[in-house]
């Protein structure tokens, strides 16, 4: 270790208390990611305990030109949150940065720090009969901050957004070491630059998130779910729009999967498969939340159940009689990525496309992997209702998953990756651009747009500290 | 005129033809804006017809260091949208940028060009059964750009957002005439940093907004209002918060007006005017948009307003029994600002603050402006469901609109703005900080989140060329 990097670990110590500042011992937890794909090795896991912390850290690091990684419960999925291997980087984690510092009732919000729990925060709203509706799989693990910084999906968008558009306000460090105090709950504000929204999707670039004001809801009165087969996913989108026209914001979630996800569920997951649902090319899980009761959501979803029936639009349907049958329906859906895992590494791609070109584009996507890979399965979820698939490609019946991967996976992404481009999408819909999809992003995203973010991470972050190599 | 600007007429009459530079006759309608309280003189009125053209008027204005304010519909507000009065500046209008390119129904999106008027973006949308929501008064005259440019809010916030929340993607061109195309009709993107967001709100000072893609929503099928009195500003927060819980998304709006803000209706605009209720401290106005039929609407609301008058939180409520007086119920609310106007210049604030705060924020605020100025009238209404109020001021009975203004605005101001700061709240909800609100942004805007603009303005705009001394 350099004189210069003891001096910067001797005056972390002394700011945020030695234990706090962890150079030893086992810190895989930090410093690999949840995927496996990245190892990295910090200079040190720094635990700052107050925001006031966090920017004694920064000023710090700006003044020894060191980098900074930031991390909350690295559940992420794109390498953005562990060190690189060079050791010569601060992983700040901000865990016990994790208080709920206010709930206002009366003005639907909800104050946490980064380091919260999403789950935590959940439970604090849901204490006051109130809902926080950002809910993904990784919700028992992850962190508001995580979430914000990377522009968190999840299962509820279709009626609630992105965590955009669930934050009002940020508390931010900035790269200098200044507190931005933009913690307010106001629906409306327009005084100047948009900065909460630069911060969120930002991936730690230009600064680190504290604190959030989240945007609550009522609880609904009933949430009910049914599952739906159609023969094709032009049928899935018609019934989509069906939903929407009749349901309006009722409808809170619309999820398809394909044959091959629930294949996988069935083999690596037997008990979280339904024997009751007949195999279908597609599988629609519907959900919707009514601020009335029970009998009034189970009335609507019936009656547009039975006339998409009747229109030949599904196949078969089952509205959940019971919340267990509900959860089981869920259950199923949220299975669908441990199956993945159980098999193997597989090559993921987490695509937005307008919903309009969906159907088109699954089959041009498909067609294009048999033609890279003979055999490949397409393992096809996701967010319909928000025109986010998450198309995962596996190795053939009985070739090894990580072979398949070396030899497969930049070609299959470049044939998935130009056709989403094709059609107007996204090669990030959800879990942003990290370290995995930095060279995609290059070569998919306007290069004016690219100049433009290259002139704002250089104005925020001049000496190009935080998080460097991620995102840009 | 010197040689240099000559030289750039010159070659902006060859880019745009001649008859697009306007120079000469009465430019009045470019000149002034809506209040009549900014009276500029612009170099060349520009009316550019294509994307490609602005980036021409952009290029050229670099090349000559000349400054340009842009212009939609010239109705906000602020006095954003005129030139200064040293005859130096660029005034460029974009309102023969206004086709609708696109409607893509099972997308439920909209891409139309800055210049077109909102109404016309409505009807478009309208004319495929969908709903574009964006709505406020100047909705005829006014620009989808400018709305986008501003963050425009209006009555139906509460359910689909500011004009933020409806944008889906821009184009834009920067100020060294680039076009940058991000046109993409995406519910989810995590691509780099938000542009997008960062531009909305902006008021042209990064850049020219030339085209968006909007979120449309399927048509509700029956939209009912109901108007109901309430003793106190309280009372009214517990209906919101009933309102909301018992109808989810269903309640598109929630409106307050004061007694004086009625009184001056009828004073004004006694055909207006509802003889049928009686006077009351407050008068909401509740809309409900019912994606099944008007029974099933109607339904909800009565149960609602019986339950409130149960509670004791309204004294009295009308339920619209057609179209025709719902119409007439949201005229009441709209006549508002013109009844003002009729009443001669008032001082006016559009602030937010957390719902939970206003009727605090009131007591307080009515209290300093009569410390201020006794016998000053307060006409308070807006969009509650927000926290977005029109707290506007009106000189005693007797005493000349233009000397009381003259008199009172800054002190009024400061008192007012003082108290906002102190809940929490913002100086500018969806009007903007164009001219009018510079010197308070200052005062009220935090230095950290004031620097933290700034560098982007350098960065993205290094000249000052866009819309010099407008927001910062």
């Amino acid at each position: 270790m350099t004189a210069q990097a003891a001096a910067l670990l001797a005056a972390l110590r002394q700011c945020l208390g030695a234990e706090q500042v962890l150079c030893d011992g086992d810190l895989s937890a930090y410093e690999i990611d949840r995927r496996r794909r990245y190892h990295g090795r910090a200079l040190a896991v720094l635990r700052p305990g107050s925001t006031d912390e966090v920017a004694q850290v920064l000023r710090l690091a700006a003044a020894h030109g060191v980098a900074v990684v930031t991390q909350g419960g690295n559940t992420g999925l794109v390498g953005g949150s562990v060190p690189d291997a060079s050791g010569a980087q601060l992983l700040l984690s901000l865990q016990r940065l994790n208080r709920v510092r206010r709930l206002d009732a009366a003005n639907l919000t909800l104050t946490v720090e980064a380091g919260c729990i999403l789950q935590a925060a959940q439970e604090a709203a849901a204490s006051a009969d109130l809902l926080l509706p950002l809910s993904l799989a990784a919700e028992g693990s992850c962190t508001v901050g995580g979430n914000l910084a990377t522009n968190a999906g999840g299962v509820q968008v279709l009626r609630y957004g992105n965590a955009r558009e669930l934050c009002l306000g940020l508390e931010v460090v900035t790269p200098h070491g200044e507190i931005w105090d933009g913690l307010r709950g106001l629906r409306k504000d327009n005084t100047g630059y948009d900065l909460r929204d630069l911060y969120i999707g930002s991936e730690g670039t230009l600064g680190v998130i504290t604190a959030a004001v989240l945007r609550l809801y009522p609880q609904p009165r009933a949430v009910l779910t049914a599952l739906a087969t159609c023969a094709t996913l032009e049928d899935c989108l018609n019934l989509l729009q069906r939903a929407q026209a009749r349901s309006g914001a009722t409808l809170t979630a619309f999820e398809v999967m394909n044959a091959q996800s629930l294949a996988l569920v069935q083999q690596h997951f037997a008990a979280a498969a339904l024997p009751s649902m007949p195999a279908a090319p597609w599988t629609v899980l519907l959900e919707v939340s009514d601020a009335r009761n029970e009998q009034h959501a189970a009335t609507l979803l019936e009656s547009l159940l039975a006339d998409a029936v009747a229109a030949g639009l599904i196949d078969d349907a089952l509205v959940a009689q019971s919340l267990t049958q509900s959860r089981t329906f869920w259950r199923l859906r949220e299975t669908i990525p441990l199956a993945q895992a159980a098999d193997g590494l597989n090559i993921k791609h987490d695509i937005a496309l307008p919903v309009s070109r969906i159907p088109a584009f699954v089959v041009q996507a498909d067609a294009a992997v048999q033609a890279q890979c003979p055999g490949a399965r397409s393992v096809n979820f996701g967010h319909l209702g928000d025109g986010n698939l998450h198309y995962n490609v596996m190795a053939p019946a009985g070739v090894a998953p990580a072979e398949f991967l070396v030899a497969n996976e930049d070609a299959v992404n470049r044939r998935v990756y130009d056709l989403v481009n094709a059609h107007g999408g996204s090669i990030s819909a959800e879990h942003g651009i990290g370290v995995l999809k930095r060279d995609e992003l290059l070569r998919h995203q306007s290069p004016v747009a690219l100049a433009l973010m290259q002139r704002i991470k250089a104005a925020l972050d001049p000496q190009g500290l935080m998080n460097p190599q991620r995102l840009l």
